[in-house]
This record gives C-alpha cells, structure tokens and sequence, in this order.
C-alpha cells in the first residue's frame, strides 16, 4: 500500500504539511557505503528552492536540511550511507498563515481543497497542508540520495514549453539550463518567455508548462514485465507530483501519428559488439525495459490554480462565492517542477536499479549469493 | 512489489504466455457477495477478442474463461464471489508457433525482444512470450469483476484517434461505440477509419492510435494524497498496457498551453445542496482524489512494431540483418486496446473504493467496526 | 497487502478451495534459468499427499500438477524458468462433499466456521472452503520451485513431538525421516508414536505435534533488520500455515530461562578464516541476519479439530447443538505439515536471497549494475 | 517490501540509531478525526523509559516527544489527526558512545554485530546503532496513536516469566502491573523476581522472560485468511522485537500435547444471541480471523547478550579473542519488552481494523461507498 511511500526496494516515505513545524521524508533501502553529504542534499535543495526570481513564489524558506540518520563517517571521514534509512528534516521557518484566512471556509478552484475536505471530513486551511508543492522539498532531498545510488546515470531535466511558447529543440544546449531562471536549455527561448511570464503575472495569471527529464547511462535491462514496468513507474512517478495533467515516454502522445515505419527504432551493430539504435522514439523503454539508449519522459504541469482574478466557487456549507487569492504564488509551476521530475526519475532508477540486481544474474542456486 | 500484480486491497496477478498452454489470472480481494457469472467475464472477452474484423489480427483464439475459485452459488441460485481469491483460465488454442521461426534469433525493432533477452538471458521466440498483448485478455477478464465491484459507476471507453485522424468530439455519441469494428463514437469519422487503415494494412504498415476511457459516477473522495493519487495510479494502470507511450488526465497536455483563469472548474452550488462544476478540465481528480465528476483518461498507442517492410536490426550474436514480420498482427493495436483500457479503469476504481473504505469513515473507536 | 500472497521478491499467489474444480498457484519473481521439471514438483506433493498411511486422512487426491507457465525448453531440451510467473494448478478430484451436509449449519469447534460466516457474510460449507489444509498443496508446489532457487541452501523437516511424546534428539538420524510415515528422525520414537496415534484414531480423537525443519547452508547475511527480519519473516510463515499456533527460532521459549552466559553462542576462528559458532541457540539468525549457523525454527501444531466426541456450539441462528465430525480426516495434521513447513522455509529463505541481492553488494554507482 | 516499515493500511517506519542525533517515525494511513494528543504518546514512552529502576538499564534518556506533522487543532481546541502522515521525533540526549570503544572491533557473541558487519560490510559500533532497543521508542510512540484507532479494545501487557520463576496465573491481578518495576500482575512473584533479578544484576549477568500481552474487546472478523491471517502478523510483529526468539497464539506449543477434545473451545449461545465460548486455547484467533474473545499473544525474550563474564569471540579481522560488556544494559530486557509488545499489538490490530473495513461489508456497488 501506499499513501505516502514511494518505490519498493528503493523507498521514499514524506511527512509535513506546508504551515506546520517541518517537513521531511525517510530514505529506505538505501545500499551502504554510498557517500554523501548534507552538502549535496543542500545543493540539491537550493535549485528547488522558492524566492530566487520574480517568476517563482516569493515565500522565503531557508530549506535547510538536516540528516537525522542513516550515514556514518569512515575511517577516511567520508560520511557514507550504513544501509539504515536515512531521515531529512527541514523546518519550515515562513509560514504565514495569515494569507489564507480569506479562504479557509471557500474551495479554492483547481485545488485540492474539496476533495480534501470531503475525504477526509476535514483540512487544513493554511495554506493547502499536505496538498501544498512544498512536500516536493522532501523529494527532491530524497532525489540527490537516489543519484548517488544510480551515479553512473546522468540524470537532468529542462522546461521545454511555457504556455504556447516551446523551445527551439535543435538548439538544445544543457549548458544553458542553469544560466536562466527557467531551466530553460534554448537560450533563444529565454526572452520569450520572460516577457510572457511578466505578462501572465502582472495580471495576476498563470500558465501551465512542459516539463522533460532525460536519464543518459541507464544499461539496457532495467524494469519488469507486465506490472513492473520502468516506464509504468516513470508515469505514476511524475503524475504524483502536484498539477501533473500528463505523462509521455519518449515520442509520447505524437506515436498515435506514426507508422510503423516511422516509430520503429532501427537497431545497428554497435563499434564495440554491443548494439546501437538508429532513433529513439521508444524514449530507452521497450517492454517495460531500459533499451540502454536515453531514457525521455515528458510531463505537463497546469496552470496554478491560485490566480488574483475572481472565479466562481462554493463554501464549505455549499453557498456560492467568488475566489480570488492573494497569496504568494508561482505564476507558472511547471519552473520548479523541473528538480521535482530529475528527483523522482532518480527515485525511479534507483529502486528499479535495485530490483534488477535482485531479480536476475546468474541463479542463486549456482553461486551461493554469499 | 509488483512484477505481474497490480492493485493493493483489489488485486490483480496475470500468468500465462501467448504460446504456452494456457494464460490466466488470479484476483485477489475481492469483496464477497458480489453477484457475477462466467457468462459477463465471457462477454468482456468477446468484446477484446481478435478475428473479429479485417482490422484486428486473424489469430483466432475462442478464449473460453473458466472460473476455477472464489465464486459460490448462494440458495437462491446466484453464483456470488466469497472473498477467496478468484482465478480465471484461458486455455491457448491457436498458437501456430511456426509463424515466428524466421525471427527467433533476430531483435524485431520496437519490440521487447532486445530487452528480454538482456535482462533474462533468454527470451520466448514464439510470439513475444509473456509480452505478446494476449496477456491483457486477462485483464479484460479481472476487468469484468472489478466493474461489479463499483457497479454504481459507469466504464465506458471509445477509440478517438487513429494516426493523424481524431474523431470531432461535438458528435460523441457512446451508442456508436459498439456499432463499427472501431469502438468509434463518432459515426462521421468510421469511413475516414476504415479507408485509412485499408491502405495501412495493405501495404504491411501500421499505425498509432489514441484511447478514452471514462468512469462516470465515482464518487467524490476516492483516492488519497501524495504517493496514492488515483490519477497516479491510473497513469500506472494504462502506461502498463503493451505499446503505450503516453497518458493524460482531464486537460492533459492542452493544460500547459491554458491559463488559470481557463483552466479553473469553477463550483456552483447544485439543486439538491451538492456542488456541481462548470468545466472538468481537471478530468475528475484533484490533488489526487475524485471529485465526483468523470474521471477521464486518454492514452496514446503506438503503431505496431510487427510490420511488413524490412528495417534494420541485429541479430542475438550482433550481426546486421534485415527484419520484416509476416505473422497475424493488427495494423492498429490500439483498437483493441479499448476494452483494455476500460479493464485497467476499473480496477484502480474497485482498488481505490476498498482503500477510501478502509482509511476514512467514523474513527473506528466511535464505531467499533464489528 | 497480503490476503492471499507470500512474500515480496520471490512472491506466492495461491487460489482454490478444497471442494471446487481446481487449486493452484502462480509463483512470480522467480529468476530467469532455474532447472526444474514437472517431475521434482510432483516429487515434493506426493510427499505431502493424503491417504499414504492409516494415520492420515483417507481422502484420495492424486495431486497431479500442471506446469502453465513460467518455463521454457532451453537448446539442450532441459526446461528451464523464464522469469516469467510461473502457473501450477492441480485439479481436484475427490471432493465428496456430501460428507459435510451434517455440519453445513452449524459452527464445528476449533474450525474457522464462525470466524468466516461472521467476516464475509458466508462460507463454504464444503469441506472448509478456502480455510481446508488442501491449499497447502499450492505451497508444497511453489516451495519446490523456491528449493531450487536456494539450491545451495539444504532444507529438511521433521516431526519432533506428538502429543506428550517428544523424541530424543540425541539419536536424530535425518536418514530416518523418510523411512516412517511420520517423517521422525528417531527411530526408537517410531514404535511409541504409532501405538499413541493407534488409539487416538480409534477413539476418533486427535493430537497436536511439533514440527522442526532446518535449513544448512544459508550464507551469513540474508535478513534486514527491524520490519524485515529473517525469522520475522520466518514466524509469518509458519503461523500463516494451518492450526499452528505456536512458532520458535532456536533456543526459543527456552531462552527465557536461560542466562546470558548460556545463551551466548561463542565464536572462534575457523580453520578457513571464517569465524565458527560454539553453539547455536540463535537458530542461525542474530538481529534478523543470518549468521552462516542452520536456521532452526519449530512450531507447535494444534489438534485437528475434526472429532468424533460431540461438543457443544452452535448453529448460524445461534441455537445450541452438539457437533462431532464423521468426515475423513487426520489424526494428527501435524504429520503433514512437515513438508509444509518445509515449503515455507524455503520460500522465506528464496524471497530472501534475492531481497539480499538487491540490497547489498558494491555500491551500484560503481559497478553499473549492466 | 518491508526494511524498516510494519503494516499495510495503517504503517510504521521508523528511523534513527541509538547513538545518532535522533531516532523518530513517521505513521501513515492514520484514519483522521481521531484526538489524540502529544502527552498520550509521552506517558506511553514514559512507561518504556529506561532508567526507572535498578532492573532496568541506567542510562538516562528523557525520550521527550515532538509532533511534526498530521494532528491539527479542530474548533473546539481538540488536537486530531488530519489522515496525513504523524511525524514523531524523539532527539537522543544521552549516548555516550565512549562506553563502546573497547568492543568496536570485536564482534560481541548475542549481538548482531557479525550479521551486520558481514551484510553491509560496515556497522555503526556505538551501541548497536539500528539494532539497538532504543528503535523500540518509536514503536510505543506510534502504539500510543494506533491504541486511539482501536479504542474500543483493551490492549494491556505483562511479565510472566523470568528466568525459571513464572508467575501463579490464578492469582493475575491486572491492577497489580503498574505496581512493581516488573509489569507483573501476580504480586506473590514480584518479591521472588527482585532477589532473582538482584542476584543476576550482581553478577554481570542476565536472563530471559516470558511476556503475555492481550487485548480484550476485538470483534469477531478481523484477519483475513492465508497469508493475511491476524495471528500471522501478531507472529511477526513479536518476532521483530529485538531479543524475541518464540511467539504463541492462545494455547501456544501447549497444544502440542492436547487432545482434540481438549482443544476445542466449545461455543454456547449467549445471553444476547450472540455466541460465547466455554475456553480460549485459540488466543482469540480461529483461521487466522479473531473470534470475539480475548487475542492473546506470548513471547519469549533471550537473556540480554551484553554481560559482564567474558566470552570467546573473534575480531573483524577474524583473530580469537575475549568479550565482556561495561556498558549499561539491562539484566532483563523482557521488563521493557512488555510495553514494546502492547504496542506491537495495538499497530496490528489498526492495521487490521482498518483492512477489515476495506475488504468486506456491504458490496460497494450497492451502496456506492460516497
């Protein structure tokens, strides 16, 4: 069962509502010996972090985290992982829940405040609690554990749509990612896009985005068959992050347009005896297994859901009403969704990583597995 | 964990290879006292079933199910499930295994064979083995239990994409569905179907399609936050399903180009005390939960990978070859992936009411819970 | 969630009751290239069989097994897993349930009758329904499969105590356990056992037992600790099997009256470098991790509840009424449940092996883990 | 998979070494509405805590509890759970990890350092780290909770054994057991358990127990059958308790030597229709489902392996050498066991109320589970 665990061998557990005492999560299964620091967690978290433009939510949290457990330093003083599970803390430090008395007795559209309610018979007003984006902190914390796991794979992600405006794909550049506030890799696009963001925002608006994360080095046989599948995993993955509206592996939604022809991905002899793909719309996934090529997933994100211009809604007692919120907000949460995807497609890679070592090999039954 | 299993308090586990002596299910958790005969597995069967038209493959399997535990007759006659789990058998009749004798030792582009063979060490040349699409037979199977299980819901699904071709929503019409070879809701759109997939079938190609599947009738609280969203389990459900490479919820990918004044479902109050919304561009999940309108998902097929004209690709020991397949395929899988869809449908719903009963309610220290 | 699965990686799915068309099993996670014929399966249930002495039941079920899936000819013609789930069904023959129409409405002492009508609102009067010992079959089966998996681990059972009667263990002879119809590893026992069983089965009484099954060879290292202990996993197991009531790890409730001092397993260097253990009061299992030491569990058997003395209970309308039992039934379940015992020790230790395989070993990040 | 997580709707993860900065858990599927507050969970910590007497380990820690997530202040000032994960954090105040230098390269017999040590090739010397019995602090904290899902049973626990001297059961007084520093609910024993106990302490050396805990209240129906039965998991939730080495339901490996007339617990219309039983060597538990009466559960505790006589051991680089432990340990770690096991039962029998209401009742599609 799940409600707040993710993964099977490799396992993220989250806790914390966004206006409580803290957030975190508990790494489970995690191998040993696997060195890692707060450091790299925090720096992890710092790419995620709010408030670093005019185009994310202007709350201010430190986002410091902290290891309760789990890691131990060697003889060397490297801090290593024991194979314990390794706790995160992060307090939450601003969280004005002042903002949100206008709206704690109305369903703000497009959230999570009605079904909450009616689930549970109950929510918490301050701010959405544990429906709030804040909880993909915790992930993306857990996501830098991952990476280490899987360190042979390179795992990055960039925005590749805002709104109407998609990226320039032939002039990819990942160098650019980190140089502008939208992990945008076409540096043609930026301008595009700040300016479209500066009018969305300025009205009060927001707009929705497109999301691609790529995993380079994942070795072909990673996944399961039928109901382990890698790319299944990858869709349930990026569709338990807030505002997700969509999952696509590889050519995605624009293989319903292809002839067999045009998907189909040649295979050729590799230089090195190993084979080599010609194309790869499979996105690195057939049969629910790694190809070895690139593995692609794309996701949309909606727009926020907090916008300033009134809509019509209905309070807790069923009585109409307009809402508007005034709260500090993203005008497109897609931005920060980008370290949400790289984190969650390395939960994926690590625990599909481990399961694969304990699925196949050559049988137990010959060496003894000592 | 989950290699042929799906669901957690109603579960599904598949067996069985499309060549081998039989394939079938086990489903698990079942509520007792639901009336069901073999008779509506049967006709789910039937609608899945191939060699039903030109368009489909001309293997021809009866798919006799056989329900062989779990079901009981009561007094009055009524065969009703008990509790224990059920398994469904489905003896193979036609599985002309020399068809596949040309490609045993070569990699069939965009099929799992590469795959297979590297995670396992061996692969089962006769069909695809466990991941031949036979194996969703199953599903339809378990499908047709699990719709008993949430009867209050309405599971419906339609075909509205074939290659470039996508029906015009405005004449949906669900009596259309079961009246062309096509799952089609669009009378208007069947010949341009039908023209479309002659000339792919008769020149070896194929092509992709996209899917509708669509739940009325849940009621608002299904679900549960974080890592149990229902739409993240639905994302899992469909991306499990053979050749789909991508999902959508509600809006889907059209939601990163909207904005959030349109993307809101805005709330009016209903007649009878109830809210209603004015749009459902969230596709019946918000924050992970039901909302009480049409849970609507889409995915995206991708063209069969078995077609006529030669593509490039390697042999199991490295050498370039050639590859065409000549054997039975259809030359739009996505058709048939209609029923399966529906299938997978309800069972993350019969799954997701067992877990909404078990976590919330009145505090089972008020009730008791005898 | 577990209703009617084992185990997590190696994973066992049983269906079927006593009195309908078939049981069986689908045995999932099994690795690719594991050796096993439908001879060795059928081996391991016609030791468990019925109706092989006058001190078992006289139910006469050939339990001939069919293999569904799962397995695959390799070139050299020896048939070999695939990692696909692997199907077992065996049909059920001798069902006569009419033995059972004097008890069909009312709750037979000791049984699970009361317990099923009153949690699923019905049961199957038929010989116990899901609840009767014939599901042990499907373990016997799958442990046979699992053997193979652990093949360097040896797995043996035997029965230590019946009734008031326990052996000596200094004249254990595991040589003897297959020359008696009681698998006893003491001959001298034999005689006394079979006189005690010759009057109970004459006064249509019953008796409990102690089983003990041992498994050699078990590396040091499988296990995890705090929720994944391997005799965690151990007492799950055997409780999970029919009338047990009682499960022990080593020195077990003998322990508690030991000192410290007593119950310390020594340890000195082996002539290899290993470390050797003085004693073994651990059982072969410290923190939940296997030491290298034979894995030691027993567990206690109660007595059969099916007698011929009347005793008093009730009917499903509440009303008192005496039951006494004329069905064909065993003296002495216990004898039976050796092999079962066995069974389930195998399927922990090959759900274990490969959990260890996936857990530890060198970091992945170094090796690639292709 | 479970490492560090017990249960399936209502789960406990825990985290944290003895000698870290912290040890903490996280509960998820909590029901929410349930009032519950931080001083409930201190006083059942407070009942576990070291350092209470001369019996019981010196070492001092104040084990003060913190709510990090999933309670919230309803209207009238009632702190409840909201269904969303408790994070509780208990910070370690008192390790002196000093006290363990002299035993970091040796591995201490009883203990699990060489299966640790062996498994992943490194572990945490100072006090046992993960598999030291401070982890048990997080599983009363999370008993405490899990005792408010299931308030209508009674959950109490007792010492019954120490060493040789068990206690008279006719003279149980369960108002006795928080009289003595013993749990023990005979009083004539407590004085005959000091001497023993005092002379064991002045010797460096330790004992075993036997612990009973029981809950009264269950109602018939919770389990499930196979391998969800409620005393399967009562088995493995005792097991996993550090030290435990044998587990009995009811009658336990007494009902070995019983005859089946004596077994039988015999029913009798009640007073108010509904049956009792005349006996209870079922614990509670027919078919793996509870039957109404009392669930009781028993374990044995191995004597405490820390003690001050040395013992022959071998170091990590496997040379032979002698062990004795200076630290602080408890003579008995059975006296604190007893609160360990009250909430082990209380974590089962929430999870097991909560599955019960998910898998049966009213089939959902008739009433529609709103």
């Amino acid at each position: 069962m799940s409600h707040n665990t993710f993964g099977h061998l490799f396992r993220l557990t989250t806790f914390g509502e966004s206006h409580g005492p803290a957030i975190g999560c508990v790494v489970d299964g995690c191998p040993p010996g696997i060195a890692i620091t707060r450091e790299e967690i925090q720096t992890a978290l710092d790419r995620r972090r709010p408030g670093q433009s005019r185009f994310t939510t202007q709350r201010r949290e430190p986002d410091e985290v902290r290891i309760l457990s789990g890691v131990m330093e060697d003889e060397a003083g490297v801090t290593r992982t024991t194979g314990t599970p390794i706790a995160l803390l992060i307090e939450n430090v601003d969280q004005r829940s002042k903002d949100y008395g206008a709206i704690s007795d109305r369903y703000r559209p497009g959230h999570a405040d009605f079904t909450y309610d009616t689930k549970y018979g109950l929510r918490d007003p301050r701010g959405g609690g544990r429906s709030s984006a804040r909880e993909t902190a915790a992930r993306v914390a857990a996501g830098a554990i991952a990476a280490k796991v899987v360190a042979g794979v390179r795992i990055r992600g960039a925005l590749v749509q805002i709104g109407p405006h998609e990226i320039d794909r032939t002039a990819w550049d990942w160098d650019q990612v980190g140089e502008n506030p939208f992990f945008c890799p076409d540096p043609g696009t930026v301008e595009v896009w700040s300016d479209y963001l500066d009018s969305v925002r300025k009205r009060g608006s927001s707009t929705g985005a497109v999301v691609e994360v790529v995993a380079e080095g994942v070795p072909p046989g990673w996944g399961a068959p039928i109901y382990g599948k890698l790319d299944q995993d990858l869709a349930s993955a990026m569709m338990s992050i807030n505002a997700v509206k969509g999952v696509e592996i590889g050519a995605g939604f624009a293989a319903a347009v292809l002839s067999g022809e045009e998907n189909a991905d040649e295979m050729i002899p590799g230089n090195d005896g190993t084979p080599r793909f010609a194309s790869n719309h499979a996105g690195g996934v057939l049969g629910g297994i790694s190809t070895g090529q690139p593995v692609v997933v794309r996701f949309a994100v909606k727009p926020t859901s907090s916008i300033l211009t009134p809509r019509r809604s209905i309070t807790q007692s069923g009585e109409a009403v307009d809402v508007s919120t005034k709260g500090r907000h993203d005008p497109c949460v897609g931005i920060r969704a980008v370290p949400v995807g790289e984190a969650m497609l390395a939960l994926v890679l690590a625990d599909h990583a481990l399961r694969h070592r304990g699925q196949v090999g050559a049988p137990i039954s010959e060496t003894g597995v000592s």
